[in-house]
């Protein structure tokens, strides 16, 4: 499906930034497949994360309402967090789930691993959909933020959606995969 | 329903890269609501940009497949570009549209706008859906990729997607809300 379709090759790569552990970003100079040569292309690295889409046991969704320094505002967000070194995506997704709401749940599926920046890269999230749900300890997320912990029901899920509530497009996308890979299970 | 909920305070913004017009980083010291004080906040300034599922008069859904430098791969994405200064999101989107592709829609709805970065920021994401969309003009993107248009029915859509061909969020989110927002009209 790809014939003729080449990759760039890289010809420099300048790192320009370091804030290592969180940020790395680097100028690559590329070399196109018709010969043209690119230079002052930003490549950036950030951590890899996973954003859970999690339903308690009543079918409704977990959801974490806090201000966030990306969007600069108070707004609802599904389960997030980094990747620590070495950990499986859906490890890393369980343990989020537990540390930031003290639900462990018992059924998982994944939607998928994206890379964040069509041309800087960035990092890779990787979305997953819980179900079933249930409190086992209470919630210490240890993050920064102070949140609340709110489940919403079907109806105010679509609402929330439909309404910009969800602020952060790793949330909208992981969010809609949910609800969809849901349609196409005829159930939630 | 932010009851309680309150902003971070930014104490100083020091500006550590300057890529200026496509990239600035830069350095937070913000202080937390409980008045602790967090120096080394990464914050990151992109473009903004659109992104378009567009369906053609056959209900295709209208991709381009090529090679982009995020991902490292050929991959398939939607008709995407950055907003230009002072243009409204919308008409950034019929630009793409017809630049990308070579076609023009009839028919639009909005899916949102979101943020890229969850704390860097980074850049904000308009999401679109197209429908009805036919070739006006041979399509001529300027861009510095080559890219084949490839036409999609709906379960070739729906198995792409499961099988991580959309290589990035943004396409994804794009592609998933416009499917949802399809279901919920009770038809595309």
């Amino acid at each position: 499906m790809t014939k003729g379709l080449k990759p760039w090759r890289v010809l420099e790569s300048k790192e320009v930034l370091d804030g290592r552990p969180r940020l790395i970003v680097a100028n690559h100079t590329v070399e196109l497949p018709d010969g043209r040569r690119v230079e002052d292309f930003w490549k950036i690295q950030m951590f890899d994360y996973v954003v859970v889409a999690a339903w308690d046991e009543a079918d409704r969704l977990i959801v974490e309402r806090q201000y966030k320094h990306g969007p600069e505002r108070v707004c609802l967000t599904l389960v997030a967090g980094a990747i620590e070194a070495g950990e499986e995506p859906l490890a890393a997704a369980k343990r989020e789930l537990l540390e930031e709401t003290g639900h462990q749940a018992p059924d998982w599926t994944g939607l998928g691993r994206y890379v964040v920046g069509a041309n800087a890269g960035i990092g890779h999230a990787h979305f997953f959909k819980a179900r079933g749900a249930r409190l086992v300890q209470p919630a210490n997320s240890g993050d920064l933020e102070e949140m609340r912990i709110e489940h919403l029901d079907r109806a105010r899920v679509r609402q929330a959606l439909a309404e910009g509530e969800f602020a952060m497009v790793s949330c909208a996308a992981t969010l809609a995969l949910a609800l969809l890979e849901g349609d196409r299970r005829g159930g939630d």
